[in-house]
């Protein structure tokens, strides 16, 4: 079957929309100055006009005002700042902070970090959906309580969390919420009063646009101090020269993030499960079996009898791209620690694959999909060792 | 007088060469996959091997190991990183470390900052050409030190500081030596070695390439902490999704950047000067009097009489790009603070114009500046109330 490398990595990046780096291309090459520059001369006005638009932008989609987003270096950073930023901010007054054992490893190191530091931390534990324990969460909040951090949708199996449920409970507690927003912009709404979050992380490349460039919306008045020192740069909470071309790509993405395209991805979804459950026999949906509970692009299954990493590799060979377990982790031996909270075999856990969507793909490569898994899978469990 | 805007705040930020932008391209829309999936498909080798092979050419440049380049969102971080990381690696242990007055703020405020959380900091004098006092810092280390800073090259006056010097006063001493050499990277030579530098700043925008890339070289065996969590990426000292397409132009920017260059920006520094000082009288020569202690693309002057921030924006309104001060402090009142550690009068400190040259400008422009610096000078002193 002969056919151009179907790529289904898209929660690990996406291809940057052409239309992105047409919008960048001058701001590397004529309005190249430092935004920073605005009171100095022309061309730093122009390079400040280029990342307030791009703010405009990414705070209009969130229902923000630009001066509550500050751009980082991504989606890491700003989950870094959200967690550490305002740990700091508390310090000496309130010393305890809550997230799910599914966060991205990004939110979870951060805040074993601080666990190191003399920090209290609750890990919310999920059920076999992947969905976190709201009553575990309203008993786990006490007068020392400073953050409550929880993601949108999961990076492995999808888990789209009730975050409008879990902000009434923070905003009753008077506690801050933070959303780890990097897996869902732009495919889930999110509007940072109707979920009354505090802080939401976005990141541009896994919404087709360049890597390097991420924002954290900061709610006014939310106490957070900055972990990024040297200089004022994006109203004192993130020093660096801004990265003015990425902004700009950034901005440019969430344009043309159409919703029509969350349509079309759901559909690309639903016919790759469909597709699967229909031909492979011994097959385990990994997340939520109700497909509006998951993120848009997430399919997670796990194959009895066979490896993860065997059928990765194989289907590699046949030019698709998908990976096992959690992308951060592809070389370790340790199971997903998404599927360990979920209550999931060590077998099942290893045996996951994740296919990841994106406005690229097409349903005639859903079809070569279904079809070269469903090869490698007989292919392999006929020399399984686990099989019975 | 007709002409294209002539850019000379080269040491803010650089135009990115045509060619890193092309050598970037197809890391975007092609080459997209993230460089840890390298273990799971092919698009992730590629990516992997476009990473690397940039990692190579910038650890050759400075004689490291590819392993000792850790590629960071720019010289921010990785001056926070070199400053913060080490003082984590020391906590308990050592709790002394030591920079000049004239650091980049990146380094002076994570100085500052790491001062507020208890450990104690030695600010060295600098004397009035912006030189660090050696024997300040020989006296100043103890063996509660873990750490000394300093700059190659500064922001704003282009003092070179003797870095080989420091290097044998760190090694006999037995402390850890960052050398910050964003602004010198590839205009001066640096060998990790035979300077014994341990940690090294180095950033891609200064030299042509792209914003939000950077890279902290770290030698093997020295105990230094991560600051940004989540993953294991950069051989465990930064995670974060590899920013591809940025390291990859900062590669290419260094590839780049021809010894041949430096000769030029030299050529095109003397004509400066000595058009500024012929043309123009009640001058005064901010940093290094001789040519070749200071940084090749640095000019900086102060006219007596009158305001820096006048010149700089009827310079702007002429189509000419300076600064005064440091550009991170363009907008406020205070004084810069390497010109007050360098002992200048609030007078001279405030007239002072930086102008910054890089491999675009041509001789031409010189001319064209000088003459136009000769009109608004002469304009400004005619109005000036400070004139006697």
């Amino acid at each position: 079957m002969k056919h151009e490398r179907i790529y289904l990595d898209n929660a690990a990046t996406t291809r940057t929309d052409p239309e992105v780096v047409k919008a960048m291309a001058p701001y590397f090459t004529e309005t190249y100055a430092v935004a920073s520059s605005q009171f100095s001369h022309m061309p730093g006005i122009q390079a400040r006009e280029g990342l307030d638009r791009s703010r405009e932008v990414i705070a209009q989609k969130i229902n923000a005002k630009p001066e509550e987003v500050v751009f980082t270096s991504g989606g890491t950073e700003a989950n870094n700042l959200a967690v550490k930023g305002t740990a700091w901010a508390h310090r000496r007054k309130k010393d305890h902070l809550i997230c799910s054992k599914v966060e991205h490893n990004t939110v979870l190191h951060s805040c074993q970090w601080l666990e190191q530091e003399g920090f209290q931390l609750t890990l919310l534990d999920v059920d076999d959906e992947g969905f976190v324990d709201l009553t575990q969460l309203e008993k786990s909040i006490t007068d020392r309580t400073f953050l409550v951090s929880i993601q949108h949708g999961n990076q492995e199996v999808g888990t789209i969390q009730p975050i409008e449920k879990i902000g009434r409970i923070c905003t009753d507690r008077g506690v801050i919420f933070h959303v780890d927003a990097a897996l869902s912009f732009t495919t889930l709404d999110l509007d940072v009063d109707r979920v009354q979050a505090d802080l939401v992380t976005l990141t541009a490349h896994k919404i087709h646009g360049p890597k390097g460039v991420g924002a954290l919306y900061i709610r006014k008045g939310t106490p957070i101090k900055k972990m990024m020192h040297g200089g004022y740069s994006e109203f004192d909470l993130r020093s660096g020269t801004e990265n003015v071309a990425g902004a700009v790509g950034f901005g440019r993405a969430v344009e043309l993030a159409q919703p029509k395209y969350v349509q079309y991805i759901r559909s690309l979804q639903k016919g790759l499960f469909e597709g699967l459950k229909k031909e492979i026999d011994g097959i385990r949906i990994n997340g939520p079996k109700t497909l509006s509970k998951r993120l848009p692009g997430n399919v997670n299954v796990s194959f009895d009898l066979i490896e993860g990493e065997s059928v990765v590799l194989h289907l590699d060979m046949k030019g698709i791209s998908v990976i096992t377990g959690s992308a951060c982790f592809s070389r370790s031996l340790e199971p997903s620690y998404v599927m360990m909270a979920m209550g999931f075999s060590h077998e099942r856990a290893h045996g996951s694959i994740r296919y990841t969507l994106s406005r690229y793909n097409r349903m005639e490569e859903i079809d070569i999909v279904v079809k070269s898994c469903k090869e490698v899978v007989e292919a392999l469990r006929k020399i399984s060792p686990l099989k019975g």
